[in-house]
Protein backbone atom coordinates (compact mmCIF):
# COMPACT_ATOMS: atom_id res chain seq x y z
CA UNK A 1 0.00 0.00 0.00
CA UNK A 2 0.47 3.74 -0.39
CA UNK A 3 0.02 5.92 2.74
CA UNK A 4 0.52 9.69 2.06
CA UNK A 5 0.98 12.23 5.11
CA UNK A 6 0.08 15.50 3.36
CA UNK A 7 0.33 19.04 5.34
CA UNK A 8 0.20 22.12 5.45
CA UNK A 9 3.95 23.33 3.54
CA UNK A 10 5.10 19.14 3.06
CA UNK A 11 4.26 16.18 1.69
CA UNK A 12 5.63 12.84 2.14
CA UNK A 13 4.68 9.77 0.85
CA UNK A 14 5.20 5.80 1.98
CA UNK A 15 5.90 2.57 -0.41
CA UNK A 16 4.67 0.04 2.84
CA UNK A 17 4.94 -3.56 2.46
CA UNK A 18 1.96 -5.90 3.75
CA UNK A 19 4.29 -6.47 7.56
CA UNK A 20 4.05 -2.73 7.63
CA UNK A 21 7.96 -1.95 6.48
CA UNK A 22 8.82 1.19 5.00
CA UNK A 23 10.19 -0.15 1.27
CA UNK A 24 10.29 3.54 0.13
CA UNK A 25 9.71 7.08 0.95
CA UNK A 26 9.56 10.32 -1.08
CA UNK A 27 9.71 13.91 0.89
CA UNK A 28 9.05 16.73 -1.02
CA UNK A 29 7.79 20.51 -0.23
CA UNK A 30 4.51 19.98 -1.82
CA UNK A 31 2.42 21.18 1.10
CA UNK A 32 -1.10 21.57 0.49
CA UNK A 33 -0.97 25.38 0.04
CA UNK A 34 1.20 24.80 -3.40
CA UNK A 35 -1.67 22.40 -5.22
CA UNK A 36 -3.92 25.11 -7.55
CA UNK A 37 -7.79 24.39 -7.49
CA UNK A 38 -8.63 21.12 -8.59
CA UNK A 39 -5.02 20.02 -8.57
CA UNK A 40 -5.21 17.47 -5.91
CA UNK A 41 -5.76 14.11 -8.03
CA UNK A 42 -2.73 15.50 -10.48
CA UNK A 43 -0.36 15.67 -7.88
CA UNK A 44 -0.82 12.93 -6.16
CA UNK A 45 -0.31 10.85 -9.80
CA UNK A 46 3.14 13.23 -10.18
CA UNK A 47 3.87 11.60 -6.41
CA UNK A 48 3.20 8.32 -6.75
CA UNK A 49 2.43 7.40 -9.96
CA UNK A 50 5.75 5.31 -10.27
CA UNK A 51 4.49 3.43 -6.84
CA UNK A 52 0.91 2.07 -9.06
CA UNK A 53 2.56 1.60 -12.25
CA UNK A 54 4.95 -1.19 -10.10
CA UNK A 55 1.57 -3.05 -9.10
CA UNK A 56 0.70 -0.43 -5.84
CA UNK A 57 -3.87 -0.60 -5.78
CA UNK A 58 -4.38 1.13 -2.62
CA UNK A 59 -3.40 4.58 -1.02
CA UNK A 60 -4.60 5.90 2.58
CA UNK A 61 -3.99 10.14 3.20
CA UNK A 62 -4.05 11.83 6.31
CA UNK A 63 -3.30 15.64 7.32
CA UNK A 64 -4.51 19.20 6.09
CA UNK A 65 -5.04 17.34 2.38
CA UNK A 66 -8.59 16.59 4.87
CA UNK A 67 -9.18 20.15 5.72
CA UNK A 68 -11.37 23.10 4.40
CA UNK A 69 -8.43 24.71 2.14
CA UNK A 70 -7.11 20.77 1.15
CA UNK A 71 -8.69 18.70 -1.48
CA UNK A 72 -12.28 16.94 0.31
CA UNK A 73 -12.97 18.21 3.46
CA UNK A 74 -13.58 15.40 6.13
CA UNK A 75 -15.70 16.11 8.85
CA UNK A 76 -13.73 15.76 12.44
CA UNK A 77 -14.00 12.31 14.13
CA UNK A 78 -14.65 13.27 17.66
CA UNK A 79 -12.81 11.86 20.80
CA UNK A 80 -12.38 9.35 22.15
CA UNK A 81 -11.29 7.46 19.15
CA UNK A 82 -9.57 4.57 18.32
CA UNK A 83 -8.21 2.25 15.27
CA UNK A 84 -11.69 0.79 14.80
CA UNK A 85 -13.39 4.18 14.55
CA UNK A 86 -10.96 5.96 12.74
CA UNK A 87 -11.00 3.44 9.79
CA UNK A 88 -14.32 3.38 9.45
CA UNK A 89 -14.94 7.66 9.14
CA UNK A 90 -12.39 7.38 6.37
CA UNK A 91 -13.46 8.77 3.53
CA UNK A 92 -13.20 8.19 -0.46
CA UNK A 93 -10.67 10.48 -2.45
CA UNK A 94 -11.92 10.86 -6.03
CA UNK A 95 -8.85 9.49 -7.59
CA UNK A 96 -9.33 7.22 -10.63
CA UNK A 97 -5.75 5.29 -11.14
CA UNK A 98 -6.67 3.41 -7.74
CA UNK A 99 -8.54 2.97 -4.26
CA UNK A 100 -7.41 6.03 -2.35
CA UNK A 101 -9.24 7.04 1.10
CA UNK A 102 -8.59 9.79 3.36
CA UNK A 103 -8.39 10.00 7.19
CA UNK A 104 -10.51 12.44 9.26
CA UNK A 105 -8.64 14.97 11.82
CA UNK A 106 -10.47 14.83 15.51
CA UNK A 107 -12.29 16.81 17.58
CA UNK A 108 -12.01 17.18 21.62
CA UNK A 109 -13.82 19.28 24.11
CA UNK A 110 -12.58 19.53 27.44
CA UNK A 111 -14.57 19.93 30.82
CA UNK A 112 -15.35 23.60 30.28
CA UNK A 113 -16.75 22.63 26.14
CA UNK A 114 -13.84 24.30 24.49
CA UNK A 115 -12.79 22.55 21.63
CA UNK A 116 -9.37 21.48 19.80
CA UNK A 117 -8.59 19.87 16.61
CA UNK A 118 -5.93 18.14 14.80
CA UNK A 119 -5.53 16.89 11.34
CA UNK A 120 -2.81 14.18 10.88
CA UNK A 121 -0.97 13.55 14.07
CA UNK A 122 -4.30 11.19 15.29
CA UNK A 123 -2.64 9.00 12.60
CA UNK A 124 0.91 8.93 14.69
CA UNK A 125 -1.09 8.42 18.12
CA UNK A 126 -2.94 5.59 16.55
CA UNK A 127 0.77 3.89 16.14
CA UNK A 128 1.70 4.32 19.65
CA UNK A 129 2.09 1.44 22.34
CA UNK A 130 -0.81 0.34 24.15
CA UNK A 131 0.21 1.47 27.12
CA UNK A 132 1.13 4.88 25.91
CA UNK A 133 -0.49 7.09 28.13
CA UNK A 134 0.07 10.88 27.55
CA UNK A 135 2.02 11.57 24.21
CA UNK A 136 3.72 14.72 23.24
CA UNK A 137 4.07 15.83 19.58
CA UNK A 138 6.37 19.11 19.14
CA UNK A 139 5.51 21.69 16.34
CA UNK A 140 4.52 25.04 15.58
CA UNK A 141 1.48 23.78 17.10
CA UNK A 142 2.75 21.49 19.82
CA UNK A 143 -0.39 18.49 20.92
CA UNK A 144 -0.47 17.09 24.04
CA UNK A 145 -3.15 13.58 23.68
CA UNK A 146 -3.77 11.79 26.60
CA UNK A 147 -4.21 7.81 25.80
CA UNK A 148 -5.63 4.79 27.29
CA UNK A 149 -5.87 0.98 26.35
CA UNK A 150 -4.91 2.43 22.54
CA UNK A 151 -8.13 4.99 22.65
CA UNK A 152 -7.16 8.63 22.01
CA UNK A 153 -9.16 10.26 24.64
CA UNK A 154 -8.70 13.74 24.12
CA UNK A 155 -5.93 16.27 23.60
CA UNK A 156 -4.49 20.23 24.00
CA UNK A 157 -3.14 21.89 21.22
CA UNK A 158 0.01 24.84 22.71
CA UNK A 159 0.92 27.50 20.40
CA UNK A 160 4.59 27.54 22.07
CA UNK A 161 6.45 27.70 18.71
CA UNK A 162 4.21 30.54 16.91
CA UNK A 163 4.24 32.01 20.10
CA UNK A 164 8.10 32.25 20.42
CA UNK A 165 8.15 33.30 16.80
CA UNK A 166 5.92 36.61 17.05
CA UNK A 167 7.44 37.44 20.66
CA UNK A 168 11.10 36.90 19.39
CA UNK A 169 10.31 38.97 16.22
CA UNK A 170 7.47 41.33 16.96
CA UNK A 171 8.25 43.10 20.24
CA UNK A 172 10.36 44.46 22.22
CA UNK A 173 12.40 41.31 23.04
CA UNK A 174 13.29 41.82 19.26
CA UNK A 175 15.75 43.83 20.53
CA UNK A 176 18.07 42.18 22.89
CA UNK A 177 18.38 38.70 21.02
CA UNK A 178 20.92 37.60 18.66
CA UNK A 179 21.05 34.80 16.13
CA UNK A 180 23.10 32.16 17.66
CA UNK A 181 23.49 27.88 18.29
CA UNK A 182 21.13 26.69 20.73
CA UNK A 183 22.66 27.35 24.21
CA UNK A 184 21.59 24.57 26.62
CA UNK A 185 22.51 26.26 30.03
CA UNK A 186 20.20 29.77 28.80
CA UNK A 187 18.03 27.22 27.80
CA UNK A 188 17.77 25.34 31.12
CA UNK A 189 17.56 28.62 32.83
CA UNK A 190 14.70 29.76 31.12
CA UNK A 191 12.81 25.91 32.16
CA UNK A 192 13.75 26.63 36.23
CA UNK A 193 12.46 30.48 35.86
CA UNK A 194 9.07 29.41 34.29
CA UNK A 195 7.51 27.25 37.52
CA UNK A 196 8.50 30.56 39.81
CA UNK A 197 5.87 33.44 40.86
CA UNK A 198 4.92 36.15 38.46
CA UNK A 199 3.36 34.08 35.91
CA UNK A 200 4.67 33.86 32.05
CA UNK A 201 3.64 37.62 30.70
CA UNK A 202 5.88 38.84 33.87
CA UNK A 203 8.73 36.23 32.95
CA UNK A 204 8.65 37.18 29.50
CA UNK A 205 9.77 40.79 30.42
CA UNK A 206 12.78 39.22 32.44
CA UNK A 207 14.39 38.44 29.16
CA UNK A 208 14.13 42.08 28.99
CA UNK A 209 15.40 43.49 31.91
CA UNK A 210 18.46 40.16 32.42
CA UNK A 211 19.93 41.48 29.15
CA UNK A 212 19.40 45.68 30.27
CA UNK A 213 21.29 44.75 33.70
CA UNK A 214 24.09 42.41 31.43
CA UNK A 215 23.39 39.30 33.16
CA UNK A 216 21.81 37.39 29.69
CA UNK A 217 23.96 38.18 26.42
CA UNK A 218 21.87 38.46 23.50
CA UNK A 219 23.17 35.20 22.03
CA UNK A 220 21.62 33.40 25.07
CA UNK A 221 17.82 35.45 24.48
CA UNK A 222 16.24 32.68 22.06
CA UNK A 223 17.23 29.72 24.50
CA UNK A 224 16.37 31.61 27.80
CA UNK A 225 12.90 32.26 25.80
CA UNK A 226 12.42 29.14 24.40
CA UNK A 227 13.10 27.69 27.51
CA UNK A 228 10.83 30.34 29.55
CA UNK A 229 7.86 29.39 27.52
CA UNK A 230 8.45 25.61 26.85
CA UNK A 231 8.47 25.26 30.27
CA UNK A 232 5.70 27.21 30.86
CA UNK A 233 3.55 24.84 28.19
CA UNK A 234 5.21 21.17 29.98
CA UNK A 235 3.97 22.64 33.45
CA UNK A 236 0.37 23.16 32.41
CA UNK A 237 0.50 20.08 30.49
CA UNK A 238 1.88 17.69 33.57
CA UNK A 239 -0.99 19.97 35.46
CA UNK A 240 -3.54 19.07 34.01
CA UNK A 241 -2.70 15.11 33.48
CA UNK A 242 -0.59 14.15 36.68
CA UNK A 243 0.98 12.24 34.57
CA UNK A 244 4.59 11.00 35.12
CA UNK A 245 6.04 9.65 31.71
CA UNK A 246 5.43 10.84 28.64
CA UNK A 247 5.84 9.50 24.58
CA UNK A 248 7.46 12.07 22.98
CA UNK A 249 7.17 11.68 18.65
CA UNK A 250 9.07 13.49 16.29
CA UNK A 251 12.73 14.08 15.28
CA UNK A 252 13.08 17.52 14.62
CA UNK A 253 15.24 20.40 16.54
CA UNK A 254 12.32 20.53 19.08
CA UNK A 255 12.06 16.85 20.27
CA UNK A 256 15.10 16.77 22.40
CA UNK A 257 13.99 20.14 24.36
CA UNK A 258 11.25 18.84 25.00
CA UNK A 259 12.73 15.74 26.17
CA UNK A 260 15.19 18.09 28.20
CA UNK A 261 12.19 19.82 29.52
CA UNK A 262 10.17 16.43 30.43
CA UNK A 263 13.13 15.50 32.51
CA UNK A 264 13.98 18.92 34.44
CA UNK A 265 10.63 17.69 35.26
CA UNK A 266 11.36 13.51 36.53
CA UNK A 267 9.15 12.72 33.93
CA UNK A 268 10.33 9.12 32.30
CA UNK A 269 10.36 10.04 28.91
CA UNK A 270 10.18 7.32 25.99
CA UNK A 271 10.97 8.27 22.36
CA UNK A 272 9.51 7.22 19.06
CA UNK A 273 10.60 7.32 15.55
CA UNK A 274 9.36 10.05 13.16
CA UNK A 275 7.85 7.58 10.49
CA UNK A 276 5.38 6.83 12.83
CA UNK A 277 2.82 8.10 10.58
CA UNK A 278 3.52 5.49 8.29
CA UNK A 279 2.98 2.87 11.12
CA UNK A 280 -0.19 4.52 11.90
CA UNK A 281 -1.75 4.21 8.19
CA UNK A 282 -0.49 0.70 8.39
CA UNK A 283 -2.37 0.12 11.03
CA UNK A 284 -5.42 2.33 9.87
CA UNK A 285 -5.04 0.33 6.76
CA UNK A 286 -5.09 -3.19 8.45
CA UNK A 287 -8.62 -2.22 10.07
CA UNK A 288 -10.20 -1.41 6.58
CA UNK A 289 -9.17 -4.74 5.68
CA UNK A 290 -6.59 -4.04 3.34
CA UNK A 291 -3.58 -6.09 4.62
CA UNK B 1 6.99 74.55 39.77
CA UNK B 2 6.98 72.89 36.40
CA UNK B 3 6.58 68.68 36.53
CA UNK B 4 7.09 66.81 33.35
CA UNK B 5 6.68 63.32 32.34
CA UNK B 6 8.74 62.61 29.53
CA UNK B 7 8.32 59.30 27.72
CA UNK B 8 9.45 57.18 24.99
CA UNK B 9 6.50 58.08 22.78
CA UNK B 10 4.81 61.07 24.47
CA UNK B 11 5.34 64.21 26.37
CA UNK B 12 3.47 66.39 29.18
CA UNK B 13 4.09 69.38 31.15
CA UNK B 14 2.05 70.89 34.28
CA UNK B 15 2.22 73.63 35.42
CA UNK B 16 1.49 73.18 39.39
CA UNK B 17 1.10 75.89 42.36
CA UNK B 18 2.56 75.85 45.77
CA UNK B 19 -0.70 73.56 47.09
CA UNK B 20 0.06 71.18 44.49
CA UNK B 21 -2.84 72.41 42.22
CA UNK B 22 -2.50 71.54 38.22
CA UNK B 23 -2.71 75.09 36.55
CA UNK B 24 -2.19 74.68 33.49
CA UNK B 25 -1.04 71.20 30.99
CA UNK B 26 0.87 70.74 27.96
CA UNK B 27 0.14 67.28 26.30
CA UNK B 28 2.36 66.16 22.72
CA UNK B 29 3.84 64.09 20.62
CA UNK B 30 6.86 64.93 21.77
CA UNK B 31 8.32 61.37 23.06
CA UNK B 32 12.04 61.04 23.48
CA UNK B 33 12.41 58.79 20.37
CA UNK B 34 11.78 62.21 18.53
CA UNK B 35 14.32 64.17 19.96
CA UNK B 36 17.46 64.90 17.82
CA UNK B 37 20.66 64.03 19.46
CA UNK B 38 21.90 66.87 22.02
CA UNK B 39 18.51 68.19 21.80
CA UNK B 40 16.64 67.57 24.70
CA UNK B 41 17.59 71.41 26.41
CA UNK B 42 15.93 72.96 23.43
CA UNK B 43 13.15 70.87 23.11
CA UNK B 44 12.50 71.54 26.85
CA UNK B 45 12.85 75.13 26.43
CA UNK B 46 10.40 75.00 23.55
CA UNK B 47 7.84 73.05 25.88
CA UNK B 48 7.89 75.00 28.86
CA UNK B 49 9.27 78.88 27.79
CA UNK B 50 6.28 80.44 28.21
CA UNK B 51 6.29 79.24 32.08
CA UNK B 52 9.51 80.00 32.77
CA UNK B 53 9.06 83.49 30.94
CA UNK B 54 6.05 83.99 33.67
CA UNK B 55 7.95 83.60 36.67
CA UNK B 56 8.64 79.63 36.99
CA UNK B 57 12.20 78.61 38.48
CA UNK B 58 11.99 74.38 38.85
CA UNK B 59 11.53 72.10 36.76
CA UNK B 60 11.61 68.13 37.62
CA UNK B 61 10.76 65.60 35.39
CA UNK B 62 10.34 61.95 34.98
CA UNK B 63 10.13 58.90 32.66
CA UNK B 64 11.99 57.68 29.62
CA UNK B 65 14.46 60.69 29.35
CA UNK B 66 16.67 59.44 32.03
CA UNK B 67 17.44 56.25 29.84
CA UNK B 68 20.36 55.29 28.12
CA UNK B 69 18.16 56.59 25.06
CA UNK B 70 16.99 59.54 27.05
CA UNK B 71 18.95 63.14 27.88
CA UNK B 72 20.92 62.02 30.98
CA UNK B 73 21.00 58.37 32.31
CA UNK B 74 19.67 58.58 35.62
CA UNK B 75 21.10 55.31 37.49
CA UNK B 76 17.61 52.54 39.03
CA UNK B 77 17.40 53.23 42.26
CA UNK B 78 16.48 49.96 44.30
CA UNK B 79 13.07 48.91 45.96
CA UNK B 80 12.04 49.43 48.37
CA UNK B 81 12.04 53.29 48.03
CA UNK B 82 9.69 55.77 49.58
CA UNK B 83 9.61 59.93 48.72
CA UNK B 84 12.88 60.75 50.72
CA UNK B 85 14.98 58.18 48.58
CA UNK B 86 13.70 59.11 45.37
CA UNK B 87 14.00 62.95 45.66
CA UNK B 88 17.57 62.37 47.33
CA UNK B 89 18.18 60.10 44.18
CA UNK B 90 17.17 63.09 41.92
CA UNK B 91 19.71 64.25 39.94
CA UNK B 92 20.31 67.67 38.42
CA UNK B 93 20.01 68.44 34.23
CA UNK B 94 22.01 70.67 32.34
CA UNK B 95 19.19 73.07 31.61
CA UNK B 96 20.80 77.01 32.06
CA UNK B 97 17.19 78.50 32.11
CA UNK B 98 15.80 77.21 35.27
CA UNK B 99 17.18 74.39 38.09
CA UNK B 100 16.08 71.26 36.58
CA UNK B 101 16.05 67.70 37.79
CA UNK B 102 15.19 64.60 36.98
CA UNK B 103 13.88 61.77 38.94
CA UNK B 104 15.43 58.25 38.57
CA UNK B 105 13.60 54.79 38.16
CA UNK B 106 13.46 52.24 40.25
CA UNK B 107 14.90 48.72 39.94
CA UNK B 108 13.99 45.91 42.07
CA UNK B 109 15.07 42.10 42.32
CA UNK B 110 12.27 39.16 43.34
CA UNK B 111 13.31 36.29 45.57
CA UNK B 112 14.98 34.23 42.77
CA UNK B 113 17.11 37.18 42.03
CA UNK B 114 15.59 38.55 38.77
CA UNK B 115 15.32 41.87 38.34
CA UNK B 116 12.58 43.76 36.67
CA UNK B 117 12.57 48.04 36.09
CA UNK B 118 10.27 51.10 36.01
CA UNK B 119 10.60 54.99 34.38
CA UNK B 120 7.95 57.45 35.02
CA UNK B 121 5.76 54.76 37.46
CA UNK B 122 7.52 55.29 40.62
CA UNK B 123 6.52 59.16 40.44
CA UNK B 124 2.73 58.20 40.25
CA UNK B 125 3.19 55.61 42.79
CA UNK B 126 4.83 57.38 45.31
CA UNK B 127 1.96 59.84 44.70
CA UNK B 128 -0.84 57.26 46.01
CA UNK B 129 -2.74 57.24 49.41
CA UNK B 130 -0.74 55.89 52.25
CA UNK B 131 -2.91 52.54 53.13
CA UNK B 132 -2.33 51.35 48.97
CA UNK B 133 -0.84 47.98 49.17
CA UNK B 134 -1.14 46.52 45.36
CA UNK B 135 -1.09 49.07 42.87
CA UNK B 136 -1.52 48.24 38.76
CA UNK B 137 -1.09 50.59 36.27
CA UNK B 138 -2.32 49.60 32.69
CA UNK B 139 -0.46 49.64 29.33
CA UNK B 140 2.20 48.08 27.04
CA UNK B 141 4.06 46.90 29.69
CA UNK B 142 1.56 46.86 32.94
CA UNK B 143 3.38 47.55 36.44
CA UNK B 144 1.91 46.09 39.56
CA UNK B 145 3.70 47.25 42.65
CA UNK B 146 3.42 46.49 46.35
CA UNK B 147 3.15 48.91 49.03
CA UNK B 148 3.31 49.54 52.64
CA UNK B 149 3.11 52.36 54.57
CA UNK B 150 4.30 54.77 51.44
CA UNK B 151 7.48 52.77 50.60
CA UNK B 152 7.15 50.92 47.10
CA UNK B 153 8.69 47.77 48.15
CA UNK B 154 8.92 45.70 44.67
CA UNK B 155 6.85 45.62 41.21
CA UNK B 156 6.26 43.32 38.53
CA UNK B 157 5.95 43.91 34.55
CA UNK B 158 3.99 42.43 32.56
CA UNK B 159 4.39 42.26 28.93
CA UNK B 160 0.35 42.16 28.29
CA UNK B 161 0.05 44.53 25.75
CA UNK B 162 2.44 44.04 23.54
CA UNK B 163 1.70 40.38 23.53
CA UNK B 164 -1.53 41.03 22.53
CA UNK B 165 -0.32 43.18 19.37
CA UNK B 166 2.36 40.59 18.67
CA UNK B 167 -0.40 37.33 18.92
CA UNK B 168 -3.44 39.09 16.72
CA UNK B 169 -0.97 40.28 14.58
CA UNK B 170 1.74 37.95 13.62
CA UNK B 171 0.59 34.67 14.61
CA UNK B 172 -2.76 32.06 12.83
CA UNK B 173 -4.87 33.96 14.91
CA UNK B 174 -4.80 37.01 12.76
CA UNK B 175 -6.99 35.10 10.08
CA UNK B 176 -9.73 34.91 12.31
CA UNK B 177 -10.55 38.43 13.84
CA UNK B 178 -12.45 41.27 12.38
CA UNK B 179 -11.95 44.81 13.76
CA UNK B 180 -14.45 45.39 16.09
CA UNK B 181 -15.86 47.48 18.51
CA UNK B 182 -14.88 46.36 22.59
CA UNK B 183 -17.36 43.38 23.22
CA UNK B 184 -17.90 42.74 27.23
CA UNK B 185 -19.39 39.37 26.72
CA UNK B 186 -16.51 38.32 24.73
CA UNK B 187 -13.89 40.00 27.15
CA UNK B 188 -15.63 38.34 29.93
CA UNK B 189 -15.92 34.70 28.47
CA UNK B 190 -11.79 35.10 27.79
CA UNK B 191 -11.95 36.16 31.48
CA UNK B 192 -13.23 33.22 32.95
CA UNK B 193 -11.95 30.72 30.60
CA UNK B 194 -7.96 32.02 32.43
CA UNK B 195 -8.28 30.38 35.43
CA UNK B 196 -9.42 26.54 33.67
CA UNK B 197 -6.71 24.40 33.18
CA UNK B 198 -4.19 23.89 30.02
CA UNK B 199 -2.46 27.37 30.61
CA UNK B 200 -2.36 29.83 28.63
CA UNK B 201 0.18 29.18 25.48
CA UNK B 202 -3.24 26.50 24.99
CA UNK B 203 -5.78 29.24 25.89
CA UNK B 204 -4.94 31.10 22.71
CA UNK B 205 -5.22 27.84 20.37
CA UNK B 206 -8.85 27.69 21.64
CA UNK B 207 -9.46 31.06 20.15
CA UNK B 208 -8.82 29.75 16.85
CA UNK B 209 -10.66 26.49 17.07
CA UNK B 210 -13.52 28.18 19.02
CA UNK B 211 -13.88 30.14 15.21
CA UNK B 212 -13.44 27.12 13.59
CA UNK B 213 -16.47 25.50 15.21
CA UNK B 214 -18.24 29.26 14.71
CA UNK B 215 -18.51 29.94 18.69
CA UNK B 216 -16.79 32.60 18.38
CA UNK B 217 -17.39 35.12 15.76
CA UNK B 218 -14.38 37.51 14.11
CA UNK B 219 -15.54 40.51 15.22
CA UNK B 220 -15.48 38.64 19.24
CA UNK B 221 -11.88 37.23 18.77
CA UNK B 222 -10.01 40.62 20.21
CA UNK B 223 -12.32 40.91 23.14
CA UNK B 224 -11.91 37.21 24.23
CA UNK B 225 -8.13 37.31 23.26
CA UNK B 226 -7.95 40.73 25.36
CA UNK B 227 -9.81 38.50 28.01
CA UNK B 228 -7.33 35.88 28.25
CA UNK B 229 -4.59 37.59 28.33
CA UNK B 230 -5.41 40.11 31.11
CA UNK B 231 -7.43 37.41 33.30
CA UNK B 232 -3.87 35.23 33.26
CA UNK B 233 -2.21 38.52 34.27
CA UNK B 234 -4.63 39.46 36.95
CA UNK B 235 -4.47 35.84 38.36
CA UNK B 236 -0.93 35.67 38.18
CA UNK B 237 -0.67 39.28 39.83
CA UNK B 238 -2.81 38.65 42.62
CA UNK B 239 -1.59 34.99 43.52
CA UNK B 240 1.63 36.30 44.17
CA UNK B 241 0.60 39.17 46.15
CA UNK B 242 -2.89 37.54 48.06
CA UNK B 243 -3.83 41.15 47.94
CA UNK B 244 -7.75 41.56 47.87
CA UNK B 245 -7.92 45.07 47.32
CA UNK B 246 -6.10 46.98 44.22
CA UNK B 247 -5.00 50.57 43.50
CA UNK B 248 -5.64 51.10 39.84
CA UNK B 249 -4.22 54.08 37.97
CA UNK B 250 -4.84 55.06 34.46
CA UNK B 251 -7.67 56.09 32.26
CA UNK B 252 -7.05 55.40 28.83
CA UNK B 253 -9.30 52.32 27.53
CA UNK B 254 -7.18 49.47 29.24
CA UNK B 255 -8.32 50.75 33.08
CA UNK B 256 -11.84 49.70 32.56
CA UNK B 257 -10.76 46.32 30.89
CA UNK B 258 -8.52 45.86 34.24
CA UNK B 259 -11.10 46.82 37.03
CA UNK B 260 -13.78 44.19 35.23
CA UNK B 261 -10.99 41.44 35.47
CA UNK B 262 -10.37 42.57 38.85
CA UNK B 263 -13.89 43.00 40.00
CA UNK B 264 -14.09 39.42 38.65
CA UNK B 265 -12.04 38.28 40.98
CA UNK B 266 -13.75 39.44 43.91
CA UNK B 267 -11.32 42.49 44.02
CA UNK B 268 -11.62 45.84 45.67
CA UNK B 269 -10.32 48.67 43.15
CA UNK B 270 -10.40 51.95 43.67
CA UNK B 271 -9.89 54.22 40.90
CA UNK B 272 -6.63 57.22 41.06
CA UNK B 273 -6.71 60.19 39.02
CA UNK B 274 -4.79 59.83 35.39
CA UNK B 275 -2.63 63.36 36.57
CA UNK B 276 -1.51 61.32 39.15
CA UNK B 277 2.00 62.19 37.95
CA UNK B 278 1.54 65.58 38.60
CA UNK B 279 0.85 64.87 42.02
CA UNK B 280 3.82 62.50 42.50
CA UNK B 281 6.29 65.66 40.79
CA UNK B 282 5.16 67.80 43.53
CA UNK B 283 5.70 65.67 46.77
CA UNK B 284 8.88 64.67 45.26
CA UNK B 285 9.10 68.58 44.69
CA UNK B 286 7.89 68.92 48.84
CA UNK B 287 10.41 66.41 49.93
CA UNK B 288 13.90 68.62 47.78
CA UNK B 289 12.39 71.33 50.17
CA UNK B 290 11.38 73.21 46.45
CA UNK B 291 7.52 74.20 48.36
Amino acid sequence: MIGVDWGTSSLRAYRIGADGAVLARIDRPGGILTVPPGGFADALADLVGPWLAAGERRILACGMVGSRQGWVEAPYLPCPANLASLAAATIPLPFGAAEARLVPGLITRDAHGVPDVMRGEETKLIALPRDAALACLPGTHCKWARRAEGRILGFTTHMTGEVFGALSNHTILARTRAEAPHDPAAFARGLARAPEPGGLLHHLFGTRTLHLLGELPAEAADSYLSGLLIGHEVAAALAETGATAVDLLGADRLAPLYAAALEAQGVAVRRHDPDLVAAGLHAIAGALGWT
